[in-house]
């Protein structure tokens, strides 16, 4: 196997050579285009569907995109990652999240450990200690059930357990299945802490404490801040608070927690929402089944990204259109946009995912690219989208491609017949109108009303979002982003580009500035 | 007064011909860098002030901006616009937005009324009604108090809004003005109505449906729902729903309302946030008070805006140095980081603001013009941007600018001590570490650990996120879009940008579709 830049490839020159920009709004009419849309789809896991047909792509450019897979060895690539290579070359570290959620090759053993056994058992454990406060084997200090969760952690350990508890929380609330509330401190900004806490039943809460190092400043400085209010409550941290961590950090095995729950260097904060740090907070929030479920959709969607055939593989065939349409057709964004109130800050999370991921310069081996990387990626839920920046997706100068994503039915089951139709039935008529509006546009003599159209989007259709669809979700992009990584022959596992901020703010606490430094501390009154 | 395009103007063909990349990593090193930043700022209202320093301009170009602000006549334009002309061409309408929170100029009477004192009457009744929830005058049907306020709108009636609310709602905590909690219903999606209903205590709520026409199909779908769930639990919807819309929509003066507020077709719904939209809501939840202290911070900043030296304008001055940014350096993006949690959905509403107003690709003639105009506008809060996507801004291959805002003091004022330092020293050294590490960047042999540099930011700090700050940093925005839509020669305040999707829905809820959309209705089971 060889890891090479991606304008090494022959499969590079050839895309570099047609560049070609398909005519979707001529693709995409009439009864052609309904046959497009039925032939333009993969199927995926959980029974979610991947529909292309509004995409720049051809039967030509997917042939060409699956040679890419095969001379790029993208297959053989993830066999070597789940199979335990040093995929992290910079951090010289395995890359093992798919491991939490199942077995998809060779046992893996590091650290004389079975790395398997070892997510499986903080997973046990986790649903273990969620049970005992559910049924109340686990009290307070009065004797009293736990009601709520508080998170305190940043970045990974914020974006995706935040982005998956409010995907499911309506969702369990209904299936009577809400535990716990769950709220999340994140932020070293003293009014983040200050506010949870003024507006949380302190006597009734857990807080877990997610650090891998045990040393980040803002989860740290945020600890101290959750500890004080309990001791000034008259409570004692000891009994509220869990802490995870690896196993080797100051917070593990530590008599001011009530349990602690590990995570390994072999699963990066942004990779984590599977790990520990989502399962102890989605476990006490919903239930350790629900948690089960979540990792089980995730885990048929690693199977399916083993599939070689690119028209059978959802997230390697969304991961090469995409690398086609930056790469040879110059678009930067990527909008993200779910029909689903309840994946408001799933956006937020893919963003984190994507862009600390591959927003990178320089490849594995530490040599400079010549070819673009990573997008950008933002995103709001649709409808409330089409109200707010659509207008620039539709007429703007700039081509910025769209991922779509929409389920069949509601969460809450829940609805009003306004003029003969469900508000569920008007969420999913506006996002098929969306992708015919963007991919047909619009002739129109005012140019004002005119649509260019020929703007490419790709939507991903559930039956519901759930447990199973959710983590199948989740893993999907996980991977897309992934093969994305091995295309750019990037290490999409480390994260440099955040050191040297902290290394400056470290020097402005310490007073240790000069120049400018000195003279936007003073601008911002640190002192 | 002249409308032209840009690029027939001079200053366009000697921008064109500079397109000077200014060596910032060089300019803010050393003790030079600390009189760049001394220089290069401007106060704002509400004793904020505009940092540039680390942007890409020197002397020459501001210069040059200088005569682009005069030659392209944007302080007569906004003359016009205040003095009540026909801005908005295409739906021949006047933009009033100023004239809710101060007179700049000449009296606007519009269909026989001054508009001034109309905006001001909507005020005085929505703080007069306000008060009457708040002192027991108007109460429920068993004569209690109403404790929760739920605004129904999408769009702009939803994002300043909402973004305003949580900018302020800590600190109308700890100073004893939280008069109400406030929600927000507003995706079609019926998850999000039904999710609200459920965690609400609906006898002790006033809902307000704000919708200009009172034909918004989200709007009118969410009080459907609102309506039954009232109405299933004993309760009357008439004592419980207000209205904001215009005097002639179907929802004005109508007995199914408790009271009705008034909003024109003179202020278009992303610059609706200071008129009835926001301040009913606003009002409710915080106190006319505090609400006349925003509209004062406002109008502070509209004033700064009248300026004719660019040096001394801060919306115009960031307004032009994001034309050259995006016209002559070629960058699609801006990134707006707030380090302020309570800033969380204020890159949402600006996204909206800016995307929506600028995101066109015809002058306000409707002719094609040929240069780029808006760009794509996103953001999360620092710090916690810093552990996401921030990688993506230091290292990817693109470059993206930035837009910080700071703030000397926390709101809350609750802190904690850590290694010598408090929370919010931590944050602003934070703010002030990133701006250095953009613009300096750091050499080293690992290539994985070289920043460039060179990526250019600016930052505006105020001293306290309050109300007066808030309006002034909500106003300097909407200045901005408004300059940049003069020099770009666009209708700003028109969107026919979101119309065809809106047909295309019709389309498909009346099953009269073929071909791919059809296809798509289907795949989303839609019947």
């Amino acid at each position: 196997m060889q890891w090479k830049n991606f304008d090494e490839l022959d499969t590079y020159k050839k895309l570099n050579s047609i560049r070609e920009v398909v005519d979707i709004k001529n693709e995409m009419a009439g009864e052609s285009g309904a046959q497009r849309v039925d032939k333009y789809k993969v199927n995926m896991a959980a029974d979610m569907v991947y529909s292309y047909a509004a995409k720049n792509v051809n039967d030509n450019i997917i042939d060409i995109l699956q040679e890419l897979a095969d001379e790029a060895e993208l297959i053989d690539k993830y066999q070597e990652l789940y199979n335990g290579a040093v995929i992290n070359t910079g951090e010289k570290r395995l890359v093992l999240h798919h491991l939490c959620r199942g077995q998809l090759g060779n046992d893996v053993i590091a650290d004389g450990v079975n790395k398997r056994e070892f997510y499986l058992l903080q997973q046990k454990r986790a649903g273990e200690f969620a049970v005992k406060v559910h049924n109340g084997e686990i009290l307070n200090e009065k004797g009293e059930k736990f009601t709520t969760v508080v998170q305190i952690g940043i970045g990974g350990s914020d974006l995706g357990p935040r982005a998956l508890y409010l995907a499911l929380e309506n969702w369990a609330r209904v299936n009577n299945t809400l535990k716990m509330d769950a709220k999340f401190i994140s932020n070293v900004d003293p009014d983040d802490a200050s506010s949870i806490l003024a507006t949380t039943d302190l006597a009734h809460t857990l807080f877990i404490v997610v650090s891998k190092s045990g040393t980040t400043l803002e989860t740290l400085t945020n600890e101290s801040f959750v500890k004080n209010a309990l001791i000034s409550n008259g409570l004692d941290p000891s009994k509220h608070m869990l802490a995870v961590t690896s196993e080797t950090s100051p917070l593990a095995n530590n008599p001011a927690y009530l349990d602690s729950f590990y995570m390994d260097d072999y699963i990066g904060g942004r990779y984590s929402a599977t790990s520990a740090v989502g399962g102890v907070v989605l476990s006490l929030a919903f239930g350790p089944e629900v948690f089960a479920r979540i990792l089980d959709g995730a885990a048929k969607a690693d199977i399916t990204a083993k599939n070689k055939n690119i028209r059978e593989n959802a997230a390697m065939l969304d991961a090469l259109i995409g690398v086609y349409e930056r790469n040879f057709l110059g678009y930067g964004v990527t909008a993200v946009l779910p029909y689903s109130q309840a994946l408001i800050r799933f956006p937020a999370h893919l963003q984190q995912l994507d862009m600390e991921s591959n927003g990178k310069s320089v490849n594995r081996f530490g040599e400079e690219v010549n070819y673009v990387t990573g997008p950008v990626i933002f995103g709001e839920p649709g409808t409330n989208g089409q109200h707010s920046f659509y207008q620039l997706l539709h007429q703007g100068t700039d081509i910025n491609p769209i991922q779509f994503v929409g389920f069949k039915k509601s969460q809450m089951g829940n609805d009003v017949i306004i003029e003969n139709t469900t508000s569920q039935q008007k969420l999913n008529a506006n996002v098929a109108a969306q992708i015919m509006a963007f991919a047909c546009g619009k002739d129109d003599e005012n140019k004002n009303k005119y649509f260019e159209g020929n703007r490419p989007s790709s939507i991903i259709v559930g039956d519901q979002l759930n447990p199973e669809s959710l983590g199948a979700l989740l893993a999907h992009f996980e991977n897309k982003v992934m093969f994305q990584g091995f295309v750019w022959n990037l290490n999409s596992f480390d994260q440099e580009g955040v050191q040297l901020g902290k290394v400056l703010a470290k020097k402005v606490l310490a007073k240790n500035t000069e120049g400018a430094l000195t003279a936007y501390s003073e601008l911002l009154g640190i002192f």
